[in-house]
């Protein structure tokens, strides 16, 4: 028997899920005697084409357990569209290299734009009347593909920033004097991660007590009036943004900041984000302490709050994606879909890839409640289930441990 | 036998172990006979002039368990400072209101100012022939109290940066284009937690590459030439930098930011943080690609991150204190002492709170390597063992559970 090599990808920004689906998709690979050895792209298609490659069949059993809940892409990332006109010469430039590295089988674990490479390289292949395998393994923080129920990353990146709220938030509070705290969560197009901050309530009235997603139109007037109704009620106002907020025109608050084309001493123009803008108008003109608190890169790859549901679900979808590969299937991309029922429970379907790339699945607008302010029971009934357990991170002098591809090329 | 009641204040900036100082010092009271009530005062100092306290000594073990590793203040804080002369009538307001709540033991938990606090009491006390008994715990992240080796509070916040920037930096990393990333941690006048981001290396080379403290004066200049030698060794460069960096003037870099006066549309002024100013002009002087990430008030609250043994010397810090106030002790603070040898392990000692209050233990200039832009072994050494563990926090519904004061009164 012929035995074909796999190689993998990881595309589009990290998350702390991702290592577990690049897991996922080695493991359901490892001991079929189609295979021979997984290669794995570095800094994906566009690293791959530069000629950037490492093998994953290589690590050891503890160092894959190590990869499974290491955060951000252990085998980076790019930002690289292929080009919509299937003629274009990099198809049959990656298709011949596929052939001299005797690739069968093409991974590709990432977002939107991942699935769209996907879907491209799958039509190209049919096209030409190739056999080899493309298939995608769904991730994002944003929680908005299409099809699936939720996507790998997601329950990880909402459990990290529902605890740092509900943590900060008592921070916030020691001081008898009113305050303002407006954290900044990730987010441009959809809401979905803002929500999560929802989850931080622990009680009627609790942190966080506003909300805004980029789905409803910001007005920066209610705003104002939301914030001094909170203050009549608490002196601790939690106030969560996407940083994806936007005006009724689609201006973003953000850009708000930048109007004026301030410079410093420098010449060079300060960036403020929406969250941080927003703290210091409501610090104005409400006469209120405010502070700010952006969440950061470290939102996406806080792997010792990684949820265990999460990182599980995230090594089944490579695992599946990888059987499926074996029996054939090509141009697909793992979904999760939701048992109707009380208890929680997933299965995995495999869904075209073409169906799901380039499109956005925004925030319900059914469970934004109190006049765009906050988020309904709908959504934590729906969240709840995908932050649960905490996800066994290996720790070494007191730190976690994690795969690092610097250490292993 | 005259049973006197016990009143416990928490001051200042909140940490991930002031309750657990809370908790040693209410069950180090628990069960001796000459205790009846131990009462919180809430709000500190200043609170408690307004007579606001609440009653510890009616929380359930269940409870108390769950203080143990709640972050911020439970009794909430204030920065009141008590004024010099010790004939301002607040001395004797003060003493008439604990004697009317029959108070024979008070406590204070916090750092310096809140040490200030204990002395002056004490030495009131002293001047007006009271028996009543005042006690310092000490607590800061700011590592900045003399005599004891650490402070309560420090060791998670240590564990807290190193994990949130060894995990970001492996995040900034999976792009192949060049990318710096500027960290700011805290620390107005001391280094101490921002060398902590030092912990966060996996190896030679490994981010963060390049750490500035405020004990050495800061100059815009050669930063970016270090920034530029390491940009030639690698592409994914994390400067750390604590928030109170200035220059051989005095002059706090988050300051160069605000130095044009500038103001948005709405006519205030933007603030920007050392971190993000210092971001902005490498990205404009050397044309890289930059990001700024601020840990924020995350640092002190990151209760699923705080360190077991940071947990349980401040706990026992706090048992010891009473203990100490049991047998008559008075104006003391607890300090930690490290045995020699190569094993750590320290033993706790009472230490006149005169002596430590006021005074500020910079960074070791020996530890400070390479230029004023590194931090060496020596520091390593003594922070390891300070980070060891995590807390064992009570998870629920995938969220930890935490006492809120507001729940409880």
């Amino acid at each position: 028997m012929n035995k074909k090599n796999v190689i993998v990808g990881q595309s589009g920004g990290p998350t702390s899920a991702i290592n577990s689906s690049l897991y996922g998709v080695v493991t359901g690979f490892l001991g079929s005697e189609k295979i021979d050895k997984i290669y794995g792209m570095v800094n994906g298609i566009e690293g791959f084409l530069a000629g950037k490659t490492t093998v994953l069949s290589d690590l050891t059993k503890e160092e894959m357990e190590i990869l499974k809940t290491t955060p951000a892409s252990y085998l980076k990332s790019c930002r690289f569209k292929l080009p919509e006109d299937l003629n274009d010469e990099v198809y049959p430039t990656l298709l011949k290299k596929f052939e001299e590295m005797n690739i069968g089988y093409f991974f590709y674990i990432g977002g939107n734009d991942s699935m769209d490479t996907v879907s491209k390289l799958s039509r190209y292949g049919e096209k030409v009347g190739s056999d080899m395998i493309f298939m995608g393994v769904p991730k994002t923080i944003d929680n908005d593909l299409i099809v699936t129920d939720h996507t790998p990353g997601y329950g990880s990146a909402a459990k990290y920033v529902a605890t740092v709220i509900r943590q900060s938030a008592m921070d916030a509070g020691v001081y008898a004097a009113p305050c303002v705290t407006v954290v900044e969560v990730m987010g441009r197009h959809a809401g979905w991660l803002a929500a999560s901050s929802v989850l931080a309530r622990k009680f009627e009235g609790d942190a966080p007590q506003l909300i805004y997603l980029p789905e409803v139109a910001f007005d920066l007037d209610k705003c104002l009036e939301d914030v001094k109704k909170c203050l009549g009620k608490t002196n601790n106002v939690i106030v969560c943004v996407s940083e994806g907020i936007a005006d009724k025109n689609g201006t973003f608050i953000c850009e708000y900041a930048g109007a004026s084309d301030k410079v410093d001493s420098f010449g060079h123009k300060t960036l403020v984000g929406s969250g941080r803008y927003l703290s210091e108008v409501i610090g104005e003109k409400l006469g209120v302490r405010t502070r700010a608190l952006e969440l950061g890169i470290a939102q996406r790859a806080g792997a010792t709050l990684a949820s265990a549901t999460d990182i599980e679900e995230a090594a089944m979808a490579g695992s599946i994606a990888a059987e499926a590969a074996l029996k054939g299937k090509s141009g697909m991309m793992v979904a999760f879909i939701r048992e109707p029922g009380e208890d929680y429970k997933i299965t995995y379907q495999l869904t075209d890839v073409n169906e799901v790339c380039n499109k956005e699945k925004k925030f319900p607008a059914e469970w934004i409640t109190d006049n765009g302010t906050n988020i309904g029971e709908g959504y934590i009934k729906y969240a709840l289930p995908l932050i649960q357990g905490t996800a066994p991170v290996k720790m070494k002098d007191g730190l976690p441990v994690f795969l690092d591809l610097a250490q292993h090329r």
